[in-house]
């Protein structure tokens, strides 16, 4: 019946999309409604979702950030007020016009973003430099208008958090614009286990109306870049379309510098891209809704399923543990916690118990260990530390092995024509030779890396001067 | 400068519901928009939102609720399938029309509750007994498109969590729908100090769609009631509707019976008009964002704010504590926490350091308590229990000497023209009786109790045999 189960996904290498397709609806994270390009997120995907928000909720507020709540609605004139942020989010807006029975005598918009509101009111509570910084973070849906659409990767509604910041001076805007990246940066190394490559978007790339925007970038399983979370200054394009001014110390009127750093739902999709096998999810024990889920062996038997829970009782004093007594077949159990990625399963049967023992076994390599159950306290938390770290460096060598560079525009199209991975190229900064890039190899420029090298002196397109090196990529 | 702020705000005697938007704004808990009706859920107001959902949250996944996300989105045909569930809520949807450039061909609304949805979802997921019960739990923002608005109270759109339950049978869903119902309870009286009536709405103040609905009632300052929570019995209702079916243990197929039950921001509104007083918010400490505040005194003088550093240290082990170090004068602080309804305010300044002791100042009675540093620790919890304790027992009282009874129809009127509160009276369980009395008192019936009196034979209203009595009072 196992191999069965295990069949109902399609292979990675056969067809990675499917594969996709098939794993966030057989690992129970997600299912599909009538409603358009959104989806239902399940009990699994959204326990799932509760540990990151909760891990990123407390360093965002560790870091001296308060929550609020902003409306859900812009009215029109509203979204208008600073003009390559209409421009970009214009055609992408859900718009209600109706009301009840009655028409609006003026749309609103469903927020994609909460940049005018925030900035709207920031305009009412700041008047001073006392009032400054404003640190200010929301827990939110926002909806953006997207043709195509895949669960969790690209949706009309998605989960997000946004932070808005308004500060007195550039430097702390530039500060926090930083700071908050490396929290985006250390919840996906530390807590899903996916590296990531930090730096700055390029002008084609970067936020509608931001000053500049930096960026996380990841690597998935097929080779393909998603943008893991982005970090923008504002500078102050949003305080003078809306006016924020403050006095400062020397009573004079300034403007305040700006930041937003928003951090999705999406990011469980690279989770599982980065992660995920032919036989489903694996999920980091970090993350993991359950850490180890306990599957009695022969259950009937008399004492087994009180030694199971005691045992789940015991070791719920350290990890997330879960216990499976159901009437379903051992095998169907173990390919159930398999395909929803459970980090570790633990066996325990009349013999087990006779030896005073437990098996675990790993479902990053399928190792099966055999521990004592007087030592199994001591054991486990190192057992999932070393799965977490394994997996953070199994992606990070996948990465790795993946990353590839070009000098000549001859090698950087032959390198897209053949593999998926990054590609590390230098750039002159101009427009034209992205724009190039991207017609002839699909591949965009994903960001110009923080820790830059230099590998050649001319840019990859045209040969003239470089400026930066660039990761491109072929990305979701 | 104290009494300046305090006068800020208009006194309750005065205009009950400009002393209301006043505390709202000045406690800094909402602020408004440009967007009609809507309001912004400032850190203050937020934190203490957070808090309340926290102590729900816990409660609802301990009695074996799992939490779910669903679209924001109806399509207007999927809206439509409950026939009573569209009548009751068309003329208060807000309609989607476009996405982006394009119209769409079918409106989606904006989920005013999402009942609809979860019948969809529950059809897909449930076919047989073993799938239930489904004890499904979202945290969401929903919309719904009010004439007249007032912050927390009524507004376009708010924030709360709605259950939805399938189950086997009519009896598991009856014990659910209390069971949550309790859980409403326990919340208001325990953390929120807020006591409430339970008891059923009649026929004509049930949900839209719902077989019954259960309710917890509470009284203002001002005598006026407030549903405070909702627990719906659905029957096979929507079932029907939507055809969620299983095979029971007979391989019969049958129609589950659901439930749903809401919770809400409206509840923050309650909050503030059973505790408020006319120098501002007063939190019971079990919900309070910060339960004790530090104020030093003269703290420019040496070590007095290393001491209050000290103690904020040592008690933050204990309770929620904020300190004030800004250079405003200790008069100002006090009237800003007061306004906010910090529960106890804590004054340390160079003499008390000098004695060995603390100053404590209860938001509640106003009373101030000289507590010896070394004991501070020991008796800080009892304080605090002792504040929560007493605002229930006030509010109790308060809502005891504002419930009346009426045999008769003319003492019906003549107490609603004369008084605000809860009437006691008997009723025949005629809708057109009900709707007399909301003609000519301006009282709706706010429910019929668990605990029921007979303190009549006959109707208040007509005279005919009497069936239940009912709590009847005007209501926000």
């Amino acid at each position: 019946m196992g191999k069965e189960f295990v069949k109902e996904i399609t292979a990675m290498d056969e067809d990675f999309a499917q594969w996709y397709t098939d794993v966030v609806k057989k690992a129970d994270l997600v299912d599909y409604s009538s409603v358009r390009g959104s989806m239902i997120i399940r009990p699994y995907g959204y326990a799932l979702w509760e540990n990151i928000k909760d891990e990123l909720d407390r360093r965002i507020k560790e870091t001296g950030h308060e929550n609020v709540y902003m409306p859900l609605f812009i009215p029109e004139s509203l979204l208008q007020k600073e003009k390559d942020h209409i421009e970009g989010f214009a055609p992408e807006v859900a718009w209600v016009t109706h009301g009840g029975e009655e028409e609006l005598q003026e749309r609103l918009c469903v927020r994609p973003t909460s940049e005018v509101l925030f900035g709207e009111h920031y305009k009412n509570i700041i008047h001073s430099y006392r009032d400054l910084p404003k640190l200010y973070n929301q827990w939110a849906n926002v909806v953006r208008w997207e043709k195509t659409t895949r669960p969790f990767l690209r949706t009309l509604e998605f989960l997000w958090q946004e932070g808005h910041t308004c500060h007195a001076t550039d430097e702390e805007a530039l500060e926090e614009t930083v700071k908050m990246l490396n929290v985006y940066a250390e919840i996906c190394e530390n807590i899903l286990a996916i590296p990531v490559i930090k730096g700055q978007k390029t002008e084609k790339e970067k936020f509608a109306g931001a000053k500049f925007t930096y960026t996380i970038e990841s690597l998935m399983h097929d080779g393909k870049a998603l943008q893991s979370g982005t970090s923008h200054h504002l500078g102050d394009g949003f305080a003078k379309a809306f006016g924020i001014q403050f006095t400062d110390q020397e009573g004079k009127l300034q403007y305040v510098q700006q930041t937003s750093w928003g951090f999705t739902t999406r990011i469980i999709g690279a989770m599982i891209m980065v992660h995920g096998d032919d036989r489903g999810l694996v999920i980091p024990p970090k993350a993991a809704p359950t850490q180890v889920m306990i599957v009695p062996i022969a259950q009937h038997k008399d004492g087994v399923l009180d030694y199971a829970y005691e045992l789940k009782e015991k070791l719920s004093k350290m990890a997330r543990v879960g216990i499976d007594a159901s009437d379903k077949k051992p095998g169907w159990k173990f390919n159930e916690y398999e395909m929803k990625g459970v980090p570790l399963r633990l066996e325990v049967g009349p013999k087990d118990i006779e030896k005073g023992q437990v098996i675990l076994a790993r479902r990053d390599t399928g190792e099966k260990i055999t521990v004592a159950a007087s030592e199994l306290e001591q054991k486990l938390p190192g057992i999932l530390e070393d799965i977490q770290h394994s997996l953070f460096e199994k992606a990070k060598n996948h990465r790795e092995e993946k990353t590839y560079q070009a000098i000549e525009f001859n090698e950087l199209k032959e390198i897209f024509a053949a593999k998926t991975g990054f590609v590390k190229a230098m750039w002159c900064g101009d427009r034209s030779c992205e724009d190039r890039i991207k017609e002839e190899t699909g591949a965009t420029s994903r960001c110009i890396p923080f820790d830059a090298e230099s590998i050649a002196k001319t840019c990859v397109c045209c040969g003239k001067d470089a400026q930066q090196l660039v990761y491109w990529a072929k990305a979701y």
